[in-house]
């Protein structure tokens, strides 16, 4: 029976086919596990129910037997807030349609929806002390309509501790509803409390600064037309694929170019691609047991108070999942294009569909690659193609673009494009900015901040057994006209074996040009006699600017180091901790913690381990980057090395080719008459 | 006129217009420099006949002023080659069609032009010395057609140092003409006079290694279909530009998004874009005199003699130009593409043609900026555009292809893919090797190397005087807690004014994530007060591998900082020397030379100056990379820095756009319809 068949059968009998164990928490799914917890626990605001991930053990015994092995079970993960802040934790078993897991969970705070967003604002316009602010600054009080704020966690004050559930209320004016905020920030900062809905306090500056009386600064398309207008010196480019993508999708499972991809997704890091294999040739290899975006801070670098609690976790206290966009056809991607929806729960206990929140599409890849003999001109030219499997969020003024990117050659590359609009502050005309940031406009202060990702490699390279090595490209023994170096050339790749997640936690080296493999120990390459391996290359790695000890440092534990690496735990997905908003950092919970509690002997050569890599960039704004963001791209990759036994990508059709023997015969064989890097050879 | 007449009245009337004094020589222009030289000197071979580039001061005062102006000397700068070896250059006034300089340089090599390459192999093939040793390695005499050579110049040899003209040639073998020799590696490597035409030496190992037996290991047609054929699961993508390019061009200056450029190529460099500007808002500022791939050098790590002769120069010691490949529609690029010839001279002093030499096309470049107002859905999404000038010359085994890409925002990247096929050397079964390089299929050593590149950047940032400063990324001053950085987040761009060149002679440093700004310091942003500026962002950028006073060291002086800043002068363009092959590094030639010419009190602050930057790859080879390796890419980019006022791309017609006012009104303003990025709002 085709999917479409089954699906229909589904529809028409009303029966559905079991979902994958790796499928997100369908609507139903949803509904029913919040109808189960409601029934024994009553009333309850909803903040996450998502999928129980299935335990690995159980689930790679059914991955490799799916018709015989038993299903892993079917649950979902459920936080909830009762009346009154009480915050619970809890898994229902979706088959049983029971609860088996159930606790209060204290001095935690779950993370902040857009709901809980969404209600700041008016309780800010209606405040008698902020009305009182506004006015300091020369906002009079009919005009409150005009003020707006984007409500951030509190991170963590500890004037205030994590007990109560916090939110800072950034503070923005806008002339008019279409202005841009970000142009009119206001110089104080509102604490609202989530529970009782009330402004608790506001942190006011020594120095005030009055209300901007610059001209609004905006990019929408009245005001460039009122400036100019529009360019009109672009021609149209058209990417099409009549005969449709060369992928297939069984579920959320993708087919391509001999890739397997089961597709994710959650409320909080977003797409989760999991069970990721390469069919070399007739036999499939596992490669990635789950890759996700699975953290991220954006530390602000000006040391004046309260911008210190400016540091954003935005995947574990908003969630990448939440906040993420609906994509339309043509806007946020080009060409044949297909869908996914993503599923959550809202406060109220009701499931709710983002449409089109993933986009999987197929790009040109360029010259895959290309050899000529000089003596006779004997060529091959062929052209790649890649996979792009992509979500967009938007966390507040920022958006992020968050490209999963599969290459014919076994080449794995997230990108992430980093667009919107900078996180402004309010400066008075003439104000030092100090070097901690810059006057994108006039007094529009853009603070200096860093973007660090937190990536989760849950490794499985031919197997769940892999050792991490660093690799320094270093200098050979011996002086120059030693004897065992000559000519002082010899240089190699130097490996340091990891066997503890302590000696694991290594930095960025760009002298050595350090890269990381993540190796199957078990098997070696027959040619080169080296483990299959993937490795991390990655260019953008920033230190954590935040000094040791810093509440960010204390906080971001996995932000400590570019590369930590653990032994594999169900339980540890979260590097900075399954609750983020308001964790002190006293003690560091997530990775620094997982590490500790693992002590000296816990070994991670040769067994089940997860990598975790923090890399980003450090953003000192200029005035190109306002009043919106041109994106800027950052680049990981997983590239493999030894695991193939020679380049994988030799059949895929060239656009051109000719051998010696050919040029010889005089025959011309180009291909390339379709110009779609697809043809065969004539 | 428009150009299209003005070349049809040239065809029609015989007068040439006159060329932009950037233009490389025509065919025309190089017939006449040859037989200006000829008539004077006589019987020569011709090594390079290019374009004698216009002097800076007088090439700035035309610029400023073409109409009135004088135009710059129009010359040819020649390289000859006198019977008997000697070396001559000289320079031949096009105009007044007389040679105005001409010397007999001793002691140097120019590069190895293809022709010089072409006649080692006939004669490898034919030497008796040749002969014996292919019998040791078990190649019979009968099958000396089978043996090949990649002819390298000798790099430097101390035993023969630089009087005579040597090629070293790197020995493989062809089982059938169709088959790669790099699979058949021969252990010894004759040396040839390219003077008198003969082997003069065999370098030969102390442990000898028979010719290798293993089966062929092939990427052309006939192999991947004997062994199962290429795949059928690639729908084609077409990519089309129905009302054509964005662009326009006038001879050889290119108009696109506001940039200006003019686009030369040379013999050496390949391409060089001049006189780079932007168009701000109506006033055409400045950015860049000239950029260029100046040099490159790619240092082996086999410690092993003769394996340190392995250092090719590829740009100066063979030319990027020389080896450019000729390209086809639909096989390098895709799309509406303009194409522009390469003219050269040959041995014999004709012109000669390169078709297609370079290629000129747009590319999308997916969203160009984006955000979302979480509050309403009130939304912008703009896609970019990209212009690409790119060429790609084969070095023998390997592929350069050199991308200059143009982004509307004003920034400028430098990609550079390596593809094509490992240099490889014999190795027998089971020997050891040393960790020096990679078997990357049985008998085949791929020795470990780097890819180091020189970008020239003549900047012109609003005007000929700039300063260079270092960035780094640094934390605040002050211990956690402390008055000035109570919570231990503050960081800053600490900036490091270069003003000599050997105080600008810097490392790069991953940990501040270091950046060089090409700043004109008499210019400030209006908004944040900071200079003007480019920003050179690299993150590929190893340290040269070969030690501290070692061969390659001491030839490649380039190559020893990632960033050198000097003073402009005419003649400083080849960063190891005019003439490389052979050059023994004592003294080091180029870059080093000019900065200890120049001196202690040489100043590089607010004048005409030149950052030299170095960056590239370490490659430790891999299987997949063999027969022939996936494309692996590098990229730099210079970035605008406090050059614009604010974000430049603002009139780039977005995808879809609506206001909270419009979301309020309930409007739907797509404008995605199209499909094509260029769309206009409706
Ligand atoms: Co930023
Ligand atoms: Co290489």
């Amino acid at each position: 029976m085709t999917d479409r068949l089954k699906q229909l059968a589904f529809q028409v009998g009303g029966t559905s086919p079991a979902p994958h164990p790796f499928d997100p928490l369908t609507t139903t799914e949803i509904d029913t596990a919040v109808s189960i917890v409601r029934k024994e626990h009553g009333p309850l605001n909803f903040n996450a129910v998502t999928l129980w991930e299935p335990r690995k053990e159980e689930m790679m015994a059914w991955l490799a037997d799916p018709e015989r092995a038993p299903r892993p079970l079917r649950a979902a993960d459920v936080v909830a807030i009762a009346p009154g802040g009480k915050v619970y934790d809890g898994v229902v078993d979706l088959k049983a349609q029971k609860i088996v897991e159930w606790k209060h969970t204290p001095n935690v705070q779950p993370l902040i929806t857009m709901e809980d967003l969404q209600e700041v604002e008016h309780v800010v316009r209606k405040d008698p002390k902020v009305i009182e602010q506004c006015g300091i600054l020369g906002i009079p009080k009919e005009e409150m309509h005009k003020v707006y704020c984007d409500p951030w966690t509190i991170g963590y004050d500890e004037r205030f501790g994590s007990g109560v559930r916090l939110q800072q209320a950034l503070m923005y004016y806008r002339p008019h509803v279409d202005d841009s905020q970000y142009t009119y920030p206001l110089d104080f900062c509102p604490i609202f409390n989530a529970e009782t809905k009330q402004i608790i306090h506001i942190d006011i500056p020594n120095v005030r600064r009055p209300i901007s009386r610059a001209p609004p600064n905006n990019y929408h398309p009245a005001s460039v037309e009122a400036e100019g207008g529009f360019r009109t010196d672009i021609k149209p480019i058209h990417i099409t694929q009549p005969d449709g993508v060369s992928f297939n999708i069984n579920g959320r499972t993708i087919d391509w170019q001999n890739w397997g991809i089961h597709v994710g997704f959650n409320y909080r890091e977003g797409i989760v691609l999991n069970n990721i294999t390469f069919n070399d040739k007739g036999v499939v290899r596992p490669v990635f047991y789950r890759l996700s975006l699975a953290e991220m801070v954006v530390p602000y670098g000006n040391p004046e108070h309260p911008h210190q609690r400016k540091h954003a976790f935005d995947l574990g206290e908003y969630g990448g999942g939440y906040m993420t966009n609906s994509l339309s056809l043509g806007c946020d991607c080009k060409g044949a294009i297909h869908y996914m929806d993503a599923a959550f729960v809202n406060r109220a206990g009701a499931s709710t569909v983002v449409k089109n929140a993933i986009c999987i599409h197929e790009e040109d890849a360029g010259i895959l690659f290309k050899h000529t003999d000089f003596r006779d001109e004997s060529v091959i030219v062929t052209r790649g193609r890649k996979l792009i499997i992509s979500h967009i969020f938007t966390a507040a003024n920022y958006e992020y673009c968050v490209y999963w990117i599969f290459h014919q050659d076994g080449t794995i590359q997230l990108d992430i494009k980093l667009t919107g609009i900078l996180n402004t502050y309010a400066m008075n005309p003439g104000e030092d900015t100090h070097g901690w940031g810059t006057e994108v406009y006039p007094g529009v202060n853009a603070h200096n901040h860093q973007h660090l990702f937190c990536m989760r490699i849950d490794a499985n390279v031919d197997g769940p057994n892999n050792t991490v090595f660093q690799v320094d490209a270093v200098r050979g023994e011996g002086a120059v006209g030693s004897p065992e170096n000559p000519y002082g050339n010899a240089f190699y790749a130097k490996k340091t074996k990891f066997t503890t997640p302590r000696q694991a936690m290594s930095d960025y080296d760009g002298s050595t040009s350090r890269t990381w493999d993540i190796a199957n120990t078990n098997k070696l390459n027959e040619y080169s006699k080296r483990p299959v391996s993937y490795k991390l290359v990655s260019r953008e790695v920033p230190p954590l600017l935040p000094k040791e000890g810093s509440l960010v440092w204390k906080r971001a534990g996995f932000a400590r180091h570019a590369v930590h690496v653990t032994k594999y735990s169900d339980d540890q997905i979260h590097p900075a901790g399954r609750h983020v908003p308001q964790t002190s950092g006293e003690p560091s919970v997530g990775i620094p913690q997982w590490i500790e509690q693992a002590g000296e002997t816990c070994s991670i050569d040769n067994t089940d381990i997860v990598l975790w890599h923090t890399f980003g960039l450090t953003h000192f704004p200029a005035p190109e980057d306002y009043p919106i963001m041109p994106a800027e791209p950052m680049t990981v990759l997983l590239r493999p090395r030894h695991f193939f036994k020679r380049n994988p990508v030799l059949d895929v059709p060239p656009s051109y080719a000719r051998t010696p023997s050919q040029v010889a015969a005089g025959k011309d064989v180009c291909a390339c008459k379709k110009n779609d890097g697809s043809s065969v050879l004539v």
